[in-house]
């Protein structure tokens, strides 16, 4: 069954619409453009009735497959201006997946003032006013009172905003309840979060009845496909060993080896004390400590890589799930912190707030660099998080309102964003081909756009990185159309005719990999459409200045991939 | 004589140019986007290096004609990221001219944390490291110490920043002296206090040897245009009272009557206590307070208009010059404030700090509209600006980042921002010539480059606004490149010729009007197009969407000038 849910948020009616023909092929983030596209106005206020929030499991979300149920969420973002997807993990993709829902568009807007909790089942659709208990509620307990209203992790999942999403900041993201009910996958960038608290919709449960096992259309190609895809999960090193062992955290060690990891506010890319914060040390703590430590650990069911983990405090207890690189990179080194408990602290702060580690880490930097708190200062920071942008005082709004506003407002130039969005932990002056990917992406600098990280080649050399990041760009986007984890990437390039195999045997379609890939482009030209007709063009596909100008320690490599490159990248 | 000074920030040094023959005609506004456009790169940091600020008087500025000394900063805006000309009275523009200076530009920046003092005179520039007792001074004491060492006011006038631009605020001005020495006349809006911040640089002393009395070239047609033109002067109604007697405050019962005046964050455009805040009331308590008060009152050497005024406590004794429209309305209607000792405190505050009055009074109508302070609190303000703002606390940074970065860090909506600028204290819903000035200079929401409300029109019909707004932002254009006040644009209907004649007397040129509307068209094409190349078109040349929305009582109008019209409104 394939359906569209229309949420209107102003009058609390839904309907449930039949999926247009020309939507047939798109799933995940294809989708949720596309609908942005189509029926949000570019120069619309972010914040205003007039933006939409789309849901969208990937294509083959639902099925059996591993890591295969990650779910997007679209709208024009707040943040940078331009159309957004934000990707995550956890069990919304596959419960709305099940429900048939290809698709859940939420219009308009409740009462400022008002909030709602959305339920969502097989043949209704409920609009329940939130409880005073949840609003200003962390998503830890918000979830935990819905799953007690809603008959617990078996019966349900959810996706909901903490404080940061009711107080509209740039750095909320959407959090999803994972398979043990963790409020703790975020679609994190962008500030989907604030799109979401801009409709007074504090959470979406969604009911996992299963009437609908999703299936596929040709059971042969179907085995074939997914015995294949499993067997490179299986044997590939990143998958089968390094992601389950060390999480995204391992790749510390190999951004910081390059000189690309962000250390004191983007002012060097190697950390002195990087092996602190690394995924082996983490590893050996998790091991040492025990208790409800994991090593390993999934985030959504039916995943095999299980890259996620779960970090203890001494006594074995849980502080967070789950430490990932980007965190690590941007609340250790970004903030001269070498210390994996206080990152943990961090971690699940911004799981409980609601926020985009990645936005928030960033900021913080800013702050530093401004003197408002000293480098190193963890328990500063720690005050920041679960005071100030808890409760929203003038302090914590600026670090809610991401790197590039908190940069302006504090006078500081070194601001490592493009379109206004802070750059993962991956330092484009060291890590090229990423840069390529900030600056062209219709995203804004997010590394899940397009990570060249994974690809033998020299980062430092800019020769070669547009063409290397439009390919990369087109592979995750083709990703997340399917709904497949960004971590299957490394699989097409073994063969990636299992992935149009797959998608036949869901579809009953004849597509070539090369087919997929056009229609990965053309979500792309959809999306820098959208961006254009909101005001973006050539200018803003530009790292900020300095990034050309401040030579990187200890490479002292400045970004040095040429304008016409970039301007190029979608000439293809 | 006609020269060019280059400081060169960087290492302290400086060059007297020629001018350049490309140059000879350009004066004011028209001069310094020209030098920012051919020397700062568009896409550069604003705040770094490689942005450049340009002094220029006037073309006849420095004359012995009134009115003429207006002095014209450039740069590219920190706020808005475009192009930036910001235009002021006060005496620095006579003294720059009369040193023969065309133009200032200020390249490179010191180390941050150091802080200069540059003076400026017939043969010599000197850099003069900033005593500490300069450093975070308001503009009061800032001028009253330079005075000190100067000469006083006979010897020199000042450009300088308040504890705003050093700490590189959005809302940061350039403050000039005025003929009594008063740290009062800002070259307000787009940030450029900020960026004289970022070059640390604290003041421009100009030492005014007059050894260059500015002189004209045919003495007769001088004679004459100078003739026509006093007489027009003394004739026009709003030149020779209106403008004396009750100052720019005479507007706000006009825009109150026409259901234009910013309320409560714009969200009404008649106030009910508007007869409190209104020029005629200024000039009651100006007039019974007596003592150091004044109804008239010239910011500049040579002025016969005399729209400045002093205004006194209850005491007699000074306490902010000069009241003006834009503040009382602002400050007053927009933030529920009916009290003009207040808005007197308000802009004595704004002046010392170095602070732009619209930019700043439409945040303050942002954090009331957030409920970070309420509504009328005349008290709470002040702390805010004298404690917050001040100091650079948290807060404070937000009061002076603008009203789009505090709008958005608070999740406000309704923000009154055009190129993430604030917008004069014309609503464009009930002005709507004013509105299409708001959306298509290149300036971004600034009355002054093209006011349309003393035009007899309906200013609700959206019709006839687009070639409305074209024609007065060209006369605006001009008036700055010659360096008049914009309160000479009155006379230009009356008899146009008499400043082509001065014009030409003054160069030995046979230029007619016409010819000079050319010479501005081709001003607004040199912006528009740096602007396009730092990344701005059509999609920004709107008014945010909710002012499309959103009715505006009493009147319950939208603005509705179709956005054709708007696109094309330089296709001319």
């Amino acid at each position: 069954m394939n359906r569209i849910l229309r949420i209107n948020m102003t009058d609390r009616t839904f309907v449930v619409e039949p999926l247009p023909d020309r939507y047939r092929y798109l799933g995940g983030r294809a989708i949720t453009s596309q609908i942005v596209a189509d029926e949000v106005p570019p120069t619309c206020d972010a914040l205003g009735p007039s933006n939409k929030l789309v849901w969208a499991p990937g294509l083959l979300s639902g099925t059996t497959v591993s890591s295969t149920s990650r779910v997007s969420v679209g709208c024009k973002s707040p943040l940078t201006g331009t159309i957004k997807e934000s990707n995550a993990g956890g069990e919304t993709g596959l419960l709305l997946a099940q429900l048939g829902y290809r698709a859940v568009i939420v219009e308009g807007a409740a009462e400022p003032g008002s909030w709602w909790v959305l339920v969502i089942d097989w043949d209704e659709v409920r609009f329940v006013e939130a409880p005073k208990s949840l609003i200003g509620a962390g998503g830890y307990a918000t979830a935990a009172e819905l799953f007690a209203q809603y008959g617990g992790v078996r019966q349900c999942g959810m996706a909901l905003i903490g404080p940061a999403g009711e107080l509209k900041m740039n750095v909320a993201g959407i959090v999803n309840t994972d398979r043990d009910g963790r409020a703790s996958r975020l679609n994190a960038r962008g500030g989907v979060g604030a799109v979401m608290g801009s409709k007074s919709l504090k959470a979406v449960v969604v009911m996992g009845n299963k009437r609908n096992p999703v299936s596929h259309v040709d059971e042969m190609r179907w085995k074939e496909g997914a015995r294949q895809y499993m067997r490179m999960l299986r044997e590939h090193p990143a998958t089968s060993e390094r992601y389950p062992q060390l999480g995204t955290a391992g790749t510390l060690e190999v951004v910081n080896k390059l000189g690309g990891l962000p250390t004191r506010n983007f002012s060097a890319g190697r950390f002195e004390a990087a092996d602190q914060i690394a995924g082996i040390r983490m590893r050996e703590i998790i091991l040492e400590r025990g208790g409800e430590g994991r090593t390993t650990h999934s985030c959504m069911t039916g995943c095999a890589i299980q890259c996620s983990n779960i970090f203890p405090d001494r006594m074995g207890r849980e502080v967070a799930s789950s430490m990932e690189f980007e965190t690590n990179g941007l609340w250790g080194s970004n903030l001269g912190i070498a210390d994996l408990d206080a990152v943990a602290r961090f971690t699940y702060l911004c799981n409980d707030l609601g926020v985009d580690t990645i936005e928030a880490g960033g900021t913080m930097g800013i702050f530093m660099e401004a003197g408002l708190i000293q480098w190193g200062d963890a328990s500063a920071v720690e005050h920041i998080l679960d005071h100030d942008l808890r409760s929203g005082t003038p302090l914590g709004r600026l670090a809610g309102s991401g790197a590039g506003i908190a940069g302006r407002a504090l006078g500081v130039v070194r601001v490592p964003v493009v379109k206004n969005q802070t750059i993962s932990a991956y330092d484009p002056r060291a890590i090229k081909g990423n840069g390529v990917t900030y600056c062209t992406s219709p995203q804004g600098a997010d590394h899940t756009a397009g990570n060249t990280i994974g690809m033998k080649v020299d980062h430092l050399d800019p020769a070669g990185k547009v063409a290397l990041s439009r390919e990369v760009q087109l592979v995750a986007t083709i990703l997340d159309m399917l709904g497949y984890c960004t971590f299957a990437r490394g699989l097409t390039d073994i063969n990636p005719e299992t992935f149009s195999t797959m998608f036949n045997a869901y579809m009953g379609t004849t597509w070539s990999w090369k087919d997929l890939r056009q229609l990965a482009l053309s979500v792309i030209g959809t999306e820098r459409g959208f961006n254009r007709r909101a005001g973006f063009g050539a200018a803003h596909d530009r790292l900020p200045e300095w990034m050309r100008k401040e030579p990187l320690p200890p490479h002292n490599a400045v970004f040095d991939v040429d304008n016409e490159g970039l301007d190029s990248i979608w000439e293809c």
